[in-house]
């Protein structure tokens, strides 16, 4: 793993100056001549409002273009955030992006079936791509993500936005410094009640799955970065009790894995319910997680010696962005790239093979 | 399900009576007539530290008896309780408990794989038998023991102390009174480190096999009284990593179950850690729980809505010990019958089978 972007002090001076309303004076000037121009590839939900408004708090990017297929959403965008005329493209005149120095990169926030084809669209036009997650719906659509940026030579980053958060990296030192011993069996689960059926998520052509691959992803996440280690087993049980509404995608599914150490993970997913967003990590000498743990703030949990984990939080978004940005400004890698999406994808794909088959699958 | 021996207004009058260190005058000047005389057969630490001076605390049982193959613990213990001599048995001599009508009821607190030999001796004796979880070893063994206590005539009840424990059974309220509407999730794990490998619960000869049997017990019944329903297919995992002492059962299993209305339980047991010790049930509204839920006092838990679970203690093994003499007494039955037991083992081998397998198997 890549060192962060900031250091601990950094996250808690900045959340410090933000939260006191204050200007970010240090952080302007130590602001970069050029900040890297991102297009958002998609305009849901997620871009509408965490990522866009996420760019006001980047030192290493600025919101330069827009990929939609909406000439409603491109007018409204282009007013709001002072889009250029030139930095406005739809899924089909992407090709021009190769044209647009203006922008260095494209971050797919579309369904998760179709990040492959914006991903491949701007790689073949020179771009950086960041993608949210899940990566793609299959390995071998990962597979192509990652030849085509490899190809073009260009960085290719995951959202994995919990992998700059300092409550999830404080359980993750307390993992790797074996603060309470060798870890033996991690319980990690992610719920959030979905309501609209209308929505792509719902769609197993647009989603690929269910909540697994959008929610479970976390869990499956916090169990590799606890673990550190790849699972080489799965097991898994879905169900629906609601088929009206979930006929198309699982409803709610639940995993066991095993790892090469002899850790057990416990995981489970689902659209049905709120209120599941934690993981515990059992140690020889002790236990420590986080409740909640996959919020975009508010983030927090504890020990078992008592003490608690609550460290500020920080614009998880900006800091994503920002680290992809310096990445890219530094030539180096980033602690998110394309082969740990592909690794999700490819262990879900287990997860949901288990689940329908009834056995223990290799992974 | 038998309304339970004491109100929740009974279990908070005695206990802050009791808290405040005042006779229990109240409760002496109900007691019956004649207490039922208890026999504890295997007198290890559970009898020694937790049955033995709950006897303290009942209401319609007294210790008459013991049954050991120790002629020294016999010794401690006659001289400690005061046990008359025509009262001390050891393994051999159990079917001259025929002969003694101040023993009612044998508590078996032995080993697990020698809990049907002990039950069958007792009830061919006329007596009635409470018997400690895991029932036995095997489900052929819990059959035997059941139709040994049907043929005497006589009550066969499993030590299942959260039955009677008052914040288990206000979770068991909130489930069934749908408070946060229908379940969907249950978590439940139970883990303790367990130090000395030279005890027989490392023993599969005695024990019949690890924490799964030992404290999975908890969590499994756990999933069935918070769910109300039998599993209908379950998988599992089970690891090691201390070779040297995990040689003989399993150091950890996970397992996960189906119910037939949906309901998903993920749960965990390990001899190699503390601090598992909890379950949670995730429902269309909200969720409840108990961490910690297994243990002998200071249970208590949470709700989504912020209110806190945290009834006062009681004396589990009294209250335990006491609703069976009661059941007696009255002529009614147990509401921790022998098949109550039996479906536990019954499903544990399942588990066992599911670990060993690597498949999905129904129960």
């Amino acid at each position: 793993m890549n060192s962060p972007l900031f250091s601990r002090r950094d996250f808690l001076k900045t959340t410090a100056l933000a939260a006191a309303g204050l200007p970010l004076v240090g952080a302007r000037a130590a602001e970069p001549e050029r900040k890297l121009g991102f297009a958002l590839c998609g305009l849901g939900g997620f871009s509408t409002h965490a990522l866009a408004p996420a760019f006001r708090e980047t030192k290493f990017c600025r919101l330069a273009g827009i990929i939609t297929g909406s000439p409603d959403k491109a007018a409204r965008w282009k007013a709001q955030y002072d889009i250029a005329d030139h930095c406005i493209y739809n899924y089909d005149t992407m090709p021009k992006l190769a044209d647009n120095p203006d922008i260095d990169v494209v971050y797919v926030v579309t369904p998760n079936a179709l990040h492959a084809e914006s991903t491949i669209k701007a790689a073949k036009a020179g771009k950086h791509v960041l993608c949210e997650k899940p990566m793609e719906v299959s390995v071998e659509k990962c597979q192509q993500m990652i030849d085509a940026c490899h190809t073009a030579k260009r960085l290719l980053g995951i959202g994995y936005r919990l992998r700059f958060e300092p409550n999830n990296l404080e359980c993750v030192r307390l993992a790797r410094e074996k603060v309470f011993g060798e870890l033996k069996l991690i319980e990690a689960g992610f719920g959030i009640a979905l309501k609209d059926p209308s929505q792509w998520r719902f769609n197993r052509a647009l989603a690929g799955g269910g909540p697994l691959l959008d929610v479970g992803v976390y869990a499956l996440q916090a169990m590799r970065y606890l673990s550190g280690e790849e699972p080489v087993a799965v097991s898994a049980i879905q169900t629906v009790t609601d088929p009206a509404k979930f006929h198309d995608i699982e409803e709610s599914i639940s995993w066991q894995m095993k790892f090469p150490s002899g850790v057990i993970a416990n995981g489970a997913a689902s659209y049905r319910f709120n209120n599941l967003n934690h993981y515990t990590a059992y140690a020889e000498r002790g236990s420590f997680g986080l409740d909640a743990a996959y919020g975009f703030r508010g983030l927090h949990g504890k020990r078992s010696d008592g003490k608690i984990i609550q460290l500020p939080d920080i614009n998880q978004f900006a800091t994503e962005m920002d680290d992809f940005a310096q990445c890219i400004l530094e030539n180096r890698p980033t602690r998110v790239p394309g082969e740990e999406g592909l690794r999700d994808v490819k262990i879900m794909t287990a997860i949901y093979e288990a689940a329908r088959t009834g056995r223990t699958v290799k992974v």
